[in-house]
């Protein structure tokens, strides 16, 4: 799937991130470099992974007068020692806007790279299931981690707490599951309802409900296909979202594959960055 | 090395992660749960790891009217399945912040749990080097970040491309080493100059040069020993911090005790961050 | 209805909003007004209404030391010529919060009533269906417009341009329905996907595709009555939500009431608000 | 009256209105548009009234690569039907800004449409006397509420809390009304100080106290007659502007016409919007 | 004159300040100061000087819980050596504060300290003249700047360009006076409209248009009593609040008053601000 | 020297500041000049300085469309009478910013201005001496005092409290100095570690310790030379930055200069600015 064009944060936030690493000026290149001195600099991918973040760093050094030819897109899978980048420019803004750039450069092409190794790992064996994320993402980055595990190609799940209704235990103990559902889908009627199970008992009353949605939460494979029949024999399979969720990891992925599930929801992408290696280099003109 | 009382972000600041989150409130709770309803809950590690950000969610749950008893400190070395806090208050506060506070946890105890694992093998060779941070934070979490990793037991490094002077193979193309210290120096009386560099000749110059410290860039362990013997040799050793850099990991990090170093600074401590599995549970009253 | 405990803005936009009105103080009780001088001072209705805004004058006057007693709360009809708070403390204080104050509560509970009167009336036709609101918010204020929505009575429908998918004419042009509901479900399976439709034909197409919602858009009561019928021969009418829309007043309002609509969303109620007349008089003590 | 030229808000709150609309993006867009599609579109008039706000709009589709010629001006009376501007550029773009846009041209074309009203009706009348506004805004929008105003074609007022003294009854309870003018005058040289007075006495003892203006506040018309010709009586009344204020609405403002009033200040012009009916249309290209 | 109780800039505008000076906390107490150590300190005013900024450190060091007892109170004549304030809280939360602290208090003092000087020297001749500030304040800090003025004894002036009407030479190339006047009021009824004149005929001509004050720019003593004498001659004195202006320093005050003066506004109150020395000593406990 | 090219604000922090003179716009300006109307004018110094502050208005009247050429840079002397830019665009923008411009200049020119007139007199009797500042700015404004410093050829001292190493007496009261310093270089092993000494004990001390820089502070010209006598000595002189400091004037200076010190900081060049005299002059086209 070609990755779709997809909004980010504003310029103003993109600033706000480069004034936390140079709050007084690059003080280095202040003290040693000519005044009005340009250069060339190439951004490389120093290991394999798949590219993110290329339309923040194009803003950023854009709006600093830097000139900035990319070689390869959001989306794109870039081989090791590829360079995605071109700038040309003053050194001062070069410099100056460096760690920044690569540090959002890094992060989310780690997050991309790492949600479409699960993304390519299911498919191989269940082509309608979809690698999903959740809200586990580092405080302040939420939209640019989504937008990385969009472009990774699996699912953003909701984007915020206000934006889906998620039915759990604790609320399960203080109202009927029914009277739960109903509730939600009457004050929210625009929302989804997801129902957190843990049983396949649960996970028949929620169905029954009306739940959008229904959350196998830390159930073996062993279970969810036991819960998947359930519900197919009550005819109640086919008209919810069925996704399976908590502690997923390479290694346990495919034991969901191929029995029907429709998300696989995996807290690390977004939660266990390994950033990708991205280096700059200036070349003096 | 117990952990020193440590400044943290802004409470607006912690109110702007939660705003995220929540930007139109907690619907779930707001649809289902009854109004002025209060709970008890607690923050439990399900797995072992060293507590850091727990002055920051005390901060944020307080801020909301919820009781925080703290069963541990920031820096405490946390055994799998231990409570780490008991929150009592509206359960409509509490699960409107968890996440966030849960993602401020598990990042935070993260940074700190690898730290201290570099910082406590190191030192099973060498007493005298310190593990050092580098500027490859999350973008907006330098302050969360390095506070994580002092926490953890290490340096910091610089904050900053403000507050520290690093001569770097860009520089020195354009000025000779020498007249780049004495720039730096004159014009930033009070900040370190630290030189780059990647060989033992270049090691020399900054040395002779006035850095007050030498960053050894991706050499191996032998070009180490070599440069330090030759530092030793001129009599320039004592004078400067000496820091060795680039790409190592656990597996590398001995080869590089007991040398003389004084400084082993790692980019993955921040930049690919294992989080911590910190749970949130509520126990109705 | 019981209106549920909502969340509302921060207090520090609340205090943004006291400084537009007030960038350098109260200049006239500056001038006139003894320092330290308290007063006590009431709210009042001057009409009849539903309250809205309470809760938030409470948080205001109260972050700025004045004592607030509620006599009615969000949600409340009042009477006209009743006292809804009684406020003590400074009267510098009282009287630089004032106008900030009945701005808020006289726009909120504005929308409140105006909700009100179009739940109440299609109350009188229609058990089950409801009246929802827009996106048409003064800008700035979509989280306070929509709360006075619920603490009417109605659903809020979508908070965001973000949070649920609607598909309008102008991406039918450019593809199929039946691809368009897919493709959008694919991406963000966890959001109500809504078709726009003018027409018996598109929405049965729509409601094929599988979409969640059907808005019928300025369509006349003959023409949804007659979409109604054509989704439920097919069977497709239960799996959706029906929702009509386009300047439906107080006038047309109950002929779509009784027919099978589940939401009706009407614009008015928050793009043009009339405010309820609030008055704060000051009792010197 | 030609519309002068006036300032605005800046570009980064016309932003922070776009911010809170598509938090997330337009995720209808993103999964149904091909990337890079371009369009025209046009917005129109579906009622009379005047034009406000297209300044404002005009910098937000410009700020987002969107070209906008304008068909008419703020301040223009456009009749029902009559587009006002054409846009051409990225349908994503267009589409992600269409309804903050509409609530901005809504809400102020609104705002200028009442007031444009009012002072028509009070011309047949009476040419010396000009329509004032109030304090009574939506929160955060006192700059385009005002503006709105001016282009409406009357008088805003004082802006704000800090900007024009006004003394009133609390006041009056404390110290004289000399001693209040005298001090306010002292205190803040450069405002206007107002009086707002319920009766002739209070009226005389303001002007004569050196009050430059009064503010007759809910009097009828016959008090208002009677308070004039006292003050004429005392060679008062030209030194003074002289408002009557007070639930004056279509039906009672010619009551207080031609008899030599310099203000009438209206509350409801603000706190009570009447949105002009705006549409958007894309034709794609 | 007692001064009055005045509203100062918000709490999250004093922690912004406290935020750029120690954007990573204060590295030297963290590494040298055992944590949670508490200790007495004074503030202490080294030279004379009128005390302003009292609220504001009052409120910074309160809002990190520091107890802070107020020895004198802004408007007070300190004399050397005393002690204004006793502090007792956390040694690391007074060290954080201190510099932000002494900053803010020696430049509010030693504004309010000049415009002291300037009052009591003008009071020496003339007492129904009044010293008047100018916008010539620092960048970010018109609020605090202006309050200081106040706190010394003297009128603001207007706060912002949007708060009154100055009629300067350009404005009056382009339409005539009269004209210029009678637009403003017309436009702005509720503003102040001053003419900045060089000369007795603009004067003249300025005054009788109706503006409520004359601004006699860089007029000799001999010119100013000129052109008042000649307005008074026209019977139009009286009316106006007359303001000499430009350059104005203590050498050249009192040619100015006992002239019939009004105004006698001055620059460099704010624009050239001496420091009160102040200190804060720690006191261990 | 010449002013090496350095980094500033950010053009939302500059456009905060002229929001801040006229939040609801220039009105005069609005009432009385035709809308479009275009103007040359130019900015000259009306008294000798050195110009700082050029850089930031540049980017200020350049974002608002106003044409903007520089007849000078930072850093250069000017004389009395010289006209440093010519603009050229709307007048209603020039008159609107020229306040917030005159300002920022005024006052960053009276920080060069005077930074520069103790850099010469120090330099007529010590060339390895230099000038350095001190965190005594005006709150909001650290980063273009300390630029004004840096144009006016002193050293910036450090920029916040976060960034180096400063040990008091407070601090020496709990540790020894030794122990302090060795501390400090352990968890911040890349901060400049400072220690302020009264006596020449103190002095040795801290400098055997380790002490990157040794201020003197408050001690006499005598002591001083003793001080350095004794460390010279002791064979520690050599590796030590020596600052001395406290209320060190013109007169004071050089009985500093030519023994030894390689920094006297001097709290006066920010903390008691004296503004230049510049104007701003309108030639109508």
């Amino acid at each position: 799937m070609k990755y779709p064009s997809y909004p980010s944060i504003s310029l103003s936030q993109l600033e706000s991130f480069l004034l936390e690493d140079a709050p007084f000026g690059d003080t280095t290149s202040c003290a040693l470099l000519p005044e009005g001195m340009t250069a060339k600099a190439i951004l490389e991918f120093r290991e394999n992974g798949v590219l993110a973040g290329g339309d923040e760093i194009f803003r950023l050094f854009s709006a600093h007068g830097v000139n900035v030819v990319m070689h390869a897109h959001d989306g794109d899978i870039i081989p090791a020692h590829s360079i995605i980048a071109t700038l040309t420019g003053s050194v001062h803004k070069i410099l100056l806007i460096e760690r920044t750039a690569l540090n959002l450069l890094s992060r989310m092409s780690g997050i991309a790279t790492k949600t479409r190794k699960y993304v390519e790992l299911l498919a191989t064996k269940d082509q309608n299931c979809r690698i999903a994320a959740t809200r586990k993402t580092a405080p302040g980055l939420r939209m640019l981690d989504k937008k990385a595990v969009i472009i990774g190609g699996a699912d953003p799940h909701r984007f915020t707490l206000s934006d889906a209704i998620l039915i759990k235990d604790t609320h399960r103990m203080l109202i009927d599951i029914g009277e739960a559902v109903s509730r939600a889908k009457s004050m929210f009627g625009y929302m989804y309802v997801e129902a957190e199970v843990e049983s396949i008992d649960d996970g028949i009353l929620a169905a029954r409900a009306g739940a959008d949605a229904i959350m196998a939460d830390n159930m073996s494979p062993e279970q969810v296909i036991a819960l998947i029949d359930a519900l197919r024999r009550e005819g109640l399979f086919d008209a919810v979202l069925f996704e399976v969720s908590g502690g997923i990891s390479e290694k346990t992925l495919l034991q969901y594959a191929g029995i029907g599930v429709d998300r696989i929801s995996i807290g690390n992408i977004t939660h266990s960055v390994t950033a990708i290696d991205i280096g700059l280099e200036i070349c003096l003109e």
